[in-house]
């Protein structure tokens, strides 16, 4: 939406200071303490984020979860967790949800705020977390020559997502993504640029070039897929897997199982080359603001 | 509500955690790299928090202006906030005052996350600041014989909204409530309890009496008032105000300008005792989660 798009780039005005160096994109970091602490707050909506009718302890799962990838882009171990919660048709099942990903992931809940219920529910989570190795990743290290990587595969919280509205298939991956914590972490003294794929690869490629002034290669057929075949095109346009972006130097091999899906090269005229064809802007590639 | 406060205890519970000792109350204190780190979140509600119609440069005034209240309590200075904006009417209101906001308490926008509109306005902001004494202060130190002090004056919210309501009249102190910060930090040395009253004085001071195993008493006579005389009874119940209530050894005084209203004494049967009248239950002495 460009009114939020707007406003984004207004907040970031606004904002000025180091620390804030990606409103809306990774997590913040911030000095404290002779440490990093990484900062991030994801707020999700009924009817946007999620669906009026889903379980609120699958709900409470991905609000935790997502705020826990934001952490594994950077490396850190989680610290907390702040909520912010409006009630809803079923604040039990959240509960229980909230607990079972709280548990999972070892972050502890801290604190927050409680709202009585509106006709929409909105919720807020702020995660804390450790930045185990410094600098600090970023999005913006890729360096022309580097091999471009992926953990994991794309294209599960999509069929998830269809499972989960037909009523028949496993949604498991829609519903409870997981997060990649330990692979951040030991990603993080190798990698030079890593971010979460949250709103689909190719847009965050896209955006991780952008952002490294780079121009980013994939070869989209050795994206591995959590989906069909046939619907390759889709999958790696589809956000909520949660998988990390991450870039090595041009012999390195990462830490953990991952697979080499393109390559960073000197930026010319378009961020973003899939299977040789230039792409230079982002409309189409993901899930934008909405 | 009783579902609210049922939620805030079943989230007490899964918390567990030492830092989450007052969830939905003060603001959570965390060890982080040597120093302590103080967090808190408040979420608001279009229609509940805030009036549908306000100014958004004021909402957001406000939003700011509690989370730093409850940093003043701790004795914290502001590190920053992060934001959970869902886009409302004039977004470019709401920005020119976090703007000034954050400008006036010195609290940089680290980051955060923004979603699209829906029928009602629900925001959210995260603080976090650095305790500046250590032990830092809670509602839970007070001692009997302790004298219990207040800054300022309570009641200038509660005409302030109804100057709002009726278009007429000074609405300043409800539009752009202060957070004592610098009260709050030079208190923090030689404080035995320490909290923000937000939600009645009367109120909270009850709460203090709760958390610390006291009876508070309070002379009612002696609180300042920013409203008149007549309004009295009702301006102790009012919330809104974010003055400091704390307490101190009998005979010390405090390093800020503030007005002893009573005294904490050893606990008996009720938490509070109003001009000698005791108070054993918290219903109807300020503004309980709605």
């Amino acid at each position: 939406m460009s009114g939020e798009r707007a406003l984004i780039e207004a907040l970031r005005g606004l904002a000025g200071h180091p620390a804030a160096r990606n409103l809306d994109d990774d997590a913040a970091v911030l000095e404290f303490g002779g440490e990093a602490l990484v900062l991030t707050h994801d707020m999700v909506v009924e009817g946007v984020h999620f669906l009026a009718g889903q379980d609120p302890a699958d709900v409470a799962w991905k609000l935790v979860a997502t705020n826990m990838s934001d952490l594994a882009a950077k490396g850190a171990e989680p610290v907390g967790v702040l909520l912010g919660y409006m009630l809803g048709r079923d604040d039990e099942r959240f509960l229980a949800g909230l607990k079972e990903a709280l548990d999972h992931f070892g972050a502890p809940l801290l604190g927050g705020d409680t709202v009585g219920r509106t006709a929409i529910q909105a919720l807020g989570l702020t995660a804390f977390g450790r930045a185990t190795f410094r600098p600090v990743p970023s999005r913006s290290g890729a360096k022309p020559g580097d091999g471009v990587w992926l953990t994991g595969a794309v294209g599960g919280a999509m069929v998830g997502l269809e499972a989960l509205r037909s009523g028949s298939g496993d949604s498991l991956a829609y519903r409870r993504p997981n997060a990649r914590l330990a692979d951040g972490i030991a990603l993080a003294p190798m990698v030079t640029a890593m971010m979460d794929v949250s709103d689909g690869l190719l847009l965050d490629a896209f955006r991780m070039a952008k952002a490294s002034k780079v121009a980013i290669t994939i070869d989209s057929g050795t994206v591995p897929l959590a989906c069909p075949e046939l619907r390759r095109d889709e999958a790696l346009r589809w956000g909520d897997d949660y998988e990390l972006l991450f870039t090595l130097p041009a012999d390195a091999l990462p830490a953990v199982a991952a697979t080499r899906i393109g390559a960073a090269q000197t930026a010319g005229s378009s961020p973003l080359i899939i299977d040789g064809i230039a792409i230079s802007s982002p409309d189409g590639l993901g899930f934008e603001h909405r």
